[in-house]
């Protein structure tokens, strides 16, 4: 995962808490994230439904949003199964609005391969992350969106 | 624009304010939002800039994201040359997470005609909206994802 300058300074300006406590929590974020890249380049479905809420959202292109860990492990599955990912993500800017919530916008490059015909393609997305911090004080995608930002396909 | 029954349900249970504070953070969101999809339906762009906030980001597919009024308002202008809306926003839920900010998943559904070539074609999204309450106490959409939710073309 990369990280650019602007998200500390996107999130030390937060007024949730204090400089420390940000720093922390965009630790704790960045640590899901990288938990999450990992788990997607190794197709580990088990790792990616332990970084999302319980009642989360997974709002996949081409698909209707998934509600709930069960949805969003059958729809992993599915993706998995149709495709290898080798992607990077990139924090583009990360900002915590409460205590316990948070937002992440994230760009996405690398590629995947269609495992049904071994064609490897250049892949690039945004995506849009909320986080909540549950009870048990750790931090989990309670929504995440996506888009490709390659050129549509004609 | 139509509303579920969830979302009013969704926003009451939010820790964020009173019930009736709640009642009209909801209302005012979903006024922005109809305002919103008015707009889309007329590609009316500087009313769809009128609900963005000066520094919003745009995440629409197929394109890198798009960072402030300037660069939004040129998105807009490319995308209402090539497509002209028919689309229906539905609130899938609200969730005010802090006195300033909330954020809201819609569905959307209707039919899209391509200026170009005059073809109308049903069209589904769904997308993640940001809303910031400003200092002019207006709720202005901070960022904004979406994508399709119909099956990807071959």
């Amino acid at each position: 995962m990369k990280k650019l300058v602007k998200s500390a300074g996107h999130t030390s300006a937060n007024t949730a808490g204090s400089t420390a406590d940000a720093a922390s929590v965009q630790a704790d974020i960045e640590g899901v994230l990288q938990t999450y890249e990992t788990a997607l380049n190794a197709s580990d479905i088990d790792t990616v439904l332990s970084v999302f809420a319980p009642d989360g959202v997974f709002m996949a292109p081409n698909s209707p949003s998934t509600v709930g860990a069960d949805a969003i492990r059958a729809a992993y599955t599915g993706i998995f199964q149709a495709i290898t990912f080798e992607t990077v993500l990139t924090v583009e800017e990360l900002v915590q609005v409460a205590r316990d919530w948070a937002f992440v916008r994230t760009s996405s490059n690398g590629h995947v391969t269609v495992n049904a015909i071994k064609q490897r393609v250049p892949d690039a997305n945004h995506e849009l992350f909320i986080f909540q911090r549950g009870d048990d004080d750790a931090w989990k995608i309670a929504r995440y969106a996506f888009a490709s930002t390659n050129p549509a396909p004609h």
